[in-house]
């Protein structure tokens, strides 16, 4: 059986939702940062990088959300979250995908997670001062340039949107006003009208 | 016929060794990061990001590195590079090559590229100072649980090979002595005896 380690608000939020929307059996396992469970004995054996999410497959454990999110969604033909078999949606699905991990979620990072890339205090505390800014950039480049909507992608759901949605969730938190991108705003509410969205954000709740 | 943005140096170059290793038709042009080319509204047109590498094929253009690399793979069946069939094979890789854009690649850009995140001159300084020890934190784990041997994914070559062989090429610039880790040296010394790998270079040398 899949099971999932996953902390709640995290990126790995996005992996449980795909799961979700495949109607996958699985397990999700919550791993605690305040008390630094991530880098526990234990779950390092599983995931030597210290994150989540990581999914244990029958396989091995795959690591990485967008790496995760192409998985689920080649395991579960047939299901909303299925990927698209022309390749070149595939490849838009995965630039999409790639963007925020290496671009909108490094940008989110520097507000907590500075110590990533510097020891001094003080320049961990600068380096949050960029954050909305940042943050606003990436969103205003999603909004005009990538967002096609109903759906990221278009008229097909797909494995974009558990994630972006994700990300939009961090927004007033870095101090970016969501309102302003009217048509990221649209797609994280119909987002929260899905049942997978639902039942995952009662569970982080709960 | 494909066309291929890059900047030889640059990550950009896994994509042009992948086109290479394919045989695929393909245009290649350079972008001069020192003259500011990658925000000049002609190369804005094709990438809003202002970033390479940028692959323009019949149906759109496509961007960032794994979405490209994996796009190369399942457009060039029956060739070095071609994506394998099996799932879980694929979700190595694509695990392996979005650690490399997420992870390896941001620690590499606190060095020349810290303007991103701070604005400060004096936090940009700072932030270089972590480069080595997080460069070499990243290729420790990939020395130790990531490159299976001789290539990345074990005896079959795939695209994670020129992705990795690109990042290993900037660890003596980021202060850290590739022969540190044994395995990803060799590999890098493997991957420059490839024709495919020995034309990119001659081509960016030229």
């Amino acid at each position: 059986m899949l099971k999932l380690y996953l902390t709640p608000g995290t990126c790995s939020q996005a992996s449980h939702i795909a799961l979700e929307e495949a109607g996958a059996v699985y397990e999700a396992e919550s791993i605690d940062f305040s008390r630094q469970q991530q880098r526990s004995p234990d779950f390092m054996r599983i995931n030597p990088k210290g994150r989540v999410p990581a999914l244990v497959t029958n396989r091995g454990v795959i690591t990485e959300s967008p790496a995760i999110l192409a998985h689920i969604g080649q395991n579960f033909p047939d299901t909303p979250i299925a990927v698209p078999e022309d390749p070149f949606e595939f490849a838009r699905i995965q630039s999409f995908n790639a963007y925020l991990c290496s671009t909108v979620h490094v940008a989110h990072a520097h507000k907590r997670r500075g110590s990533r890339w510097a020891d001094d205090p003080a320049v961990i505390e600068a380096m949050t001062l960029k954050v909305a800014s940042n943050m606003s950039d990436c969103f205003e480049l999603i909004e005009t340039t990538m967002l096609s909507g109903p759906w990221v992608m278009g008229e097909a759901y797909s494995i974009a949107d558990p994630y972006l949605f994700t990300f939009t969730s961090w927004l007033e938190g870095d101090g970016v006003d969501p309102r302003r991108f009217p048509k990221v705003y649209e797609h994280s509410q119909r987002m929260a009208e899905r049942p997978a969205v639902k039942k995952v954000l009662s569970v982080a709740v709960g």
